[in-house]
C-alpha cells in the first residue's frame, strides 16, 4: 500500500463519512457531491496492489492509478467537523476489503471520530417516487437518533461489500457507527459496461446528512449533473470476467467514460 | 484474526462438538440448539477477514460482524463437559479453512479435549422417513462404540469442507474424532437466496448426541422451530457470485431474514 | 505443511519418478502400479493448507487427509535406486503449484538426484491402438537416449499442471529432467464425477520406464485391474464448483470411490 | 521470484520499451521485433510463482518455463540507450500484476531511466486501414511531444492489465511514462486456444517508435513474417478454466505453437 500524505489537519470531534463505488453508484455520488459542494480538501490519498490492475485516462489524457482518498471539511456550524473517504475502485478481494476497512479504522481512532457515517443502496424491485431512506447502527440509540430524519430502521438482513463491513468492524472496536442505505433498483449493466446511477437514492441520502450534520447544501444541481453522467464502473466487468481483463491490455474508446 | 475472550472455563475432560453452516444447515442447526437447550455459556469469539465481507443486521436491528464462537457447558451426569464449536460463517477460501481448523485444533489441546464430534450432512437422493446417521472417524474403535447409538459407518467417499476437513487434521495431531452424517437432501437454494433446512436430519443428529453424551435434552419442540425458521445463507449467493456481490453493497429487504 | 518423516534412507544416486493426479490419471495409475509391483517404502508424505479442504473415507472407515508422498525403492539390478512422488491431490492454485514443486526439488537436490522422470498425459483426438509416448526433456541428450525405448520428442507446445511445471524448474536447477507422455483421450467426466482412467496409457508410461530403470515389473495384471477401478478425482468437480464445495460439508455415498 | 543477471550493463540515460503479451499480442510482437532488429541483449531474466504453471517446449523439444526478461541496447545514433522488457507471460492475478510492475520500476531506477514506454492494444470496431496510435501518459508534455510523429492523445477511459499498469505505477514514483495504443481488433480466440495476432496494429506502433527513438529498423519483414506466425497465448484458456487447467497435465499436439 501506497500512502500520499499531504495534509495533517487538526479537526474537532470529526464525523467521517464513507462512500466507495457500489450498487447504483449512490455512496460514490453521495460522497463526492459533498466534496464538490463543501469544497473538502484531499489530505490523505492510497494507491494498493489490491485495487484492480488498471489506470484510468482523465479529463488531461494524463494517467492515473485507481485509489481511495481521505478528505476533510470544518464544519463552522457545528462542533463536528468531516472526514469524507472515497475513491474510484472498492478493494478486489473479501479479505482485502476487510484489510482495508481496518486501515480506515486505524485511522478514525487516530483522529478520535465521533460516528462513522456509511452509505449504501439498498435494492427493490419497485423504490418509492421519492427514495426511503434506511438504517442499521453499532447501537439502539443511534437508530433512535435517526428517525427524527425520517429515516427507517432497516430489518434483519445483511449488508455485502465495504461500505457495510467497515460498520460491523466500527462495532467491534467500539466506534459509533451508522450505515445509511437509500433504496434504489438493481444495478443495470448495460453491454458496453455503463452502469446507470441513481441520483435520486444518493439526493435522499444527502437530504438525510445535510440534517444530521448541520450542513448546508444545495442539492438542486444534483439531479441535473447526474443525468449528464452515466458512471462506467470497470469493476464490474472485470469483477465478471476478472481473468481475461487482468491479462490484455484493455483500453476503451475515448470519451466512453465520462464520470471517474 | 479479532479474538474475544469472554472467560477462560475450567474443563473437566471435555468433548468438542463442531458444527458450521453447510448443506441443510444440519450442523449449524445441531449446535445451535444443543446451545439453547443445554444454555451453554459463550466464552471465545473470534472475526476474520477470511470470512466474506459483510455485515449481518439482527433482530434489535444492529449491526454485527460475521464470525465463529466458542461455548462450554458442565455436565453434570457424565464426566465429560462440552465445548460446542460454531458461527455464521466458514472460511471463504480453501487455504483459510485448513487455517481456521488449525486455530479451532490449537485450543481442543489447550483444553486437553478427549473426543472431537464434527457434523455434517450425506447428502442422498432418498433420505429414509428417519434419516439414518452415518460416522467416520479417526479410529476403527471409535466406529464400533457408535454402532449402539444406530450409527453406520461410512462407506469409501469423501467428506467437503470444515466439518470434514477438522477430523482428518485431528487424526495428524492424535486427536480422537469423529464425523456425524445424517441423511439429508442436496441443499435447495431459491431465488431469493434462502435456502431449505432440514429439521429431520439436525433431529436425528441430536437423538445420536443426547446418547453420547449422556445429555438430556427435550427434542420435540426442534421439529416445529425449524419449520418456523427457513434458513437463508447468504454465503450460498456469495459464493456463486463473489466477485459482483464483493463490490456491491448489496442490502435486502427487511424480513428476508428470519434465521441467522 | 504438516511434514512426515518416517525414515532418512540412503540412496545409491537415486532417479525420482513424479506422478500427481491429472488427465486420465496416467501419471498416479503409473506410479501407483510401480510402488505396488516394487513394494517400494513410504519415508516422507506431506498435509498442506493448498490441498482442497476436504477428507477422505477409504477401505477402514478411517479418515485421511490429503497429502503427497515420497517412496524409495533400492534397485539391485541397477546403480540407481528409485524415489517416486505421487499423492492423492495436486496444489489447488497455479501458486502453490510453483511451491510445492520447488519443495520437491530441494529433497532431489538433498538426494542428489541423477534424474527426474515426470509422467504426464498427451490429449490427442484419436491415439494409436497402442499409446506412443511423447517426451520432453532439458536437455538434447536426454531425448536421443530416449529413442532406443521408442519415445519420440515432443513437438513444440506446452505441458500444464505440476508434472510438466516441475521438469522446468528442474532446468533452472540445473537438474537433469524428462517428462513422458502417453498419448490419452480427453478426460471425461459424468455428472457423478467419475472420471475415466486409462489404463493403456499408464501400461505404456511404464513399459517405457522398466526399460529406462531396469526394473522388471508385470504389467499384465495392470489393465485388468485398472478396468475395475474408475477413478474419482473429486477435484475435478471441486475445481469447477469450488466456492460452493468449499462451503459445504458434501459427502458422497458410500460405495461411489473405489479407487482413491 | 528466481532471478538471473546475466550481466550487468553500463547504460547512457536509457529509455525503457515495455511490451508483454496482450490482446492482438501487439506489445508482445513490438517488443520480440525490436530485439530481434536490433540484436538487444538479454542481460536479466525472471521466474516467478505468480506465471501461470505450465512449461513450454520450444524449437529444440526442450523445456522451458515462463519468464519475464530484460534486454538492452547501446543506441549510437542518440543519447539514449534502450532497455527492452518482455516476456512470454503476464503475472496471474491482479495483485501480482502490481507486484511484477514494482519490481520493473525499481530496475528503472536503478538504471536512471529517462522514459518509460509501454505498448498497448486500443479495441475498436473498425480501426483504420492504418491503425491509428493514441497515447496516455504521465504529464501533458509528453503527449504534445508525441504530436509530431502522428500519435493521437487517448480520450478519458482505462487501460487495462500490465502494460497500463505500469505508467501508472511510474507516475506514481515522478517516472515519466507513455502508453502508446494501436488500433486494432478484439483478441479472437479459436476453439484451438489460437489467437489471432494484430501485425498491423504491431507495425503502427514500430513506425512510432523508430521516430521517437532514433532507431532505423527495417519494418517490411514484420507483415510477411507475422502472418505465418499465429500467436497461441496458452494463457487465455488458462485463465477461462484456471482451475481445471490448473490441476490436469495437458500437453498439446505437436505443431500448434509455432509462435511463443
Amino acid at each position: 500500500m501506497r500512502l500520499k500524505v499531504y495534509e495533517e489537519p487538526k479537526l474537532r470531534d470529526p464525523y467521517i463519512i464513507v462512500g466507495l463505488p457500489g450498487i447504483g453508484n449512490v455512496a460514490k455520488i453521495s460522497a463526492d457531491y459533498l466534496i464538490k459542494q463543501l469544497k473538502a480538501k484531499l489530505f490523505v490519498e492510497f494507491y494498493s496492489p489490491v485495487f484492480p490492475p488498471y489506470v484510468l485516462i482523465g479529463e488531461g489524457r494524463i494517467v492515473e492509478l485507481l485509489k481511495n482518498e481521505f478528505y476533510y471539511w470544518k464544519n463552522n456550524r457545528s462542533k463536528n467537523d468531516l472526514i469524507i473517504f472515497t475513491g474510484n475502485t472498492q478493494a478486489l478481494t473479501s479479505k482485502a476489503q476487510y484489510v482495508v476497512a481496518e486501515k480506515i479504522l486505524d485511522r478514525v481512532e487516530e483522529f478520535k471520530v465521533k460516528k462513522l457515517i456509511s452509505i449504501a443502496a439498498y435494492v427493490v424491485d419497485r423504490p418509492d417516487e421519492k427514495p426511503k431512506v434506511y438504517a442499521a447502527a453499532t447501537q439502539p440509540e443511534l437508530l433512535e437518533e435517526l428517525k427524527q430524519y425520517g429515516v427507517t430502521p432497516m430489518g434483519e438482513g445483511s449488508i455485502g461489500g465495504a461500505n457495510g463491513l467497515i460498520v460491523g468492524l466500527a462495532k467491534v472496536r467500539n466506534i459509533s457507527g451508522i450505515c445509511l442505505l437509500s433504496e434504489t433498483l438493481p444495478g443495470y449493466i448495460t453491454p458496453s459496461g455503463r452502469i446507470l446511477t441513481d441520483p435520486k437514492a444518493a439526493q435522499a441520502i444527502l437530504e438525510v446528512l445535510s440534517k444530521m450534520l448541520e450542513i448546508d447544501i444545495d442539492l438542486r444541481p444534483l439531479e441535473e449533473e447526474v443525468k449528464l453522467t452515466e458512471v462506467v464502473s470497470h469493476e464490474v466487468e472485470e469483477m465478471k470476467h476478472p481473468a481475461i481483463e487482468e491479462i490484455y491490455g484493455i483500453s476503451h474508446p475515448p470519451g466512453d467514460y465520462s464520470y471517474i
